[in-house]
């Protein structure tokens, strides 16, 4: 996978956390899935149209995804209510469209859809492609120790 | 919703299932989701994007995948195997782009991303979006019984 596909999925995860959510996210060495399975409890999934065909997905775990939408709204939300979901939803819709902006740059126009999430324990998500899908492990600091973020995505 | 989105995949379902594998399928009454769940063990979703953005995903029970699988490749699979999955994951695409053949005809252009399967019990599966999702619930005959198969869109 070329790098020029892999640095706009940083940046914007990066620069999405820290503008909407004041939080700083580390980054682990990304890797190329074997098992095309989602980590996590709480999965934002977008397709990708245009110069390629493509799938970006992010996943958080539920104390994860509860801790954003707090930082987001204020409030501590009531479990996976429809309102949390819809900001999984949305904040998978805004890194998509800042990943886009950078994969401008680069000379690939893309367009997304609308955001779907999943939801579940132990749920398997499959990108049905012949071509890697890149998983970027991100994670940050909570009040009550770190949380992980998967950002896995993959462009044919 | 007005019925030019909603016979269009009608059509294609039917078309699908009957060209690929020879199975007629019989539709219920068409109805208005409000829960913004999946139904089903095995749902193959796709992004579309064009004149209108959009989400179309089909759910499969685990007995009708299997046996979809089986009228389609001729082995019983081996449970949820990979070769199941994207068996589902290229019916998903193929039903889309029946569909998106006969929006076109209404005069509506789509493009569809690369489609992601979802595995797992008791997933909810949530289109965020602010417009209606339809769902299209179809059953078929097998040699054990009844299995449902639901086709769901939204087009915004």
């Amino acid at each position: 996978m070329d790098v020029k596909y892999v640095n706009p999925f940083v940046a914007a995860t990066r620069a999405v956390f820290k503008t909407m959510l004041g939080i700083d996210v580390s980054m682990d060495k990304p890797r190329i899935k074997g098992d095309k399975m989602a980590f996590g409890d709480v999965t934002g999934v977008m397709g990708l149209v245009g110069d390629k065909k493509g799938t970006v997905s992010i996943s958080f775990t539920q104390k994860g995804a509860l801790f954003a939408y707090k930082t987001l709204v204020g409030d501590d939300g009531n479990g996976m209510s429809p309102e949390v979901i819809d900001a999984i939803g949305e904040l998978t819709n805004i890194i998509s469209g800042q990943a886009r902006k950078e994969l401008e740059n680069a000379g690939i126009n893309l367009k997304a859809s609308i955001p779907t999430v999943v939801v579940g324990k132990e749920v398997q998500l499959h990108f049905v492609c012949a071509f890697p899908i890149v998983s970027l492990p991100f994670h940050f600091s909570t009040d009550n120790g770190q949380e992980a973020v998967y950002v896995d995505f993959s462009l044919e």
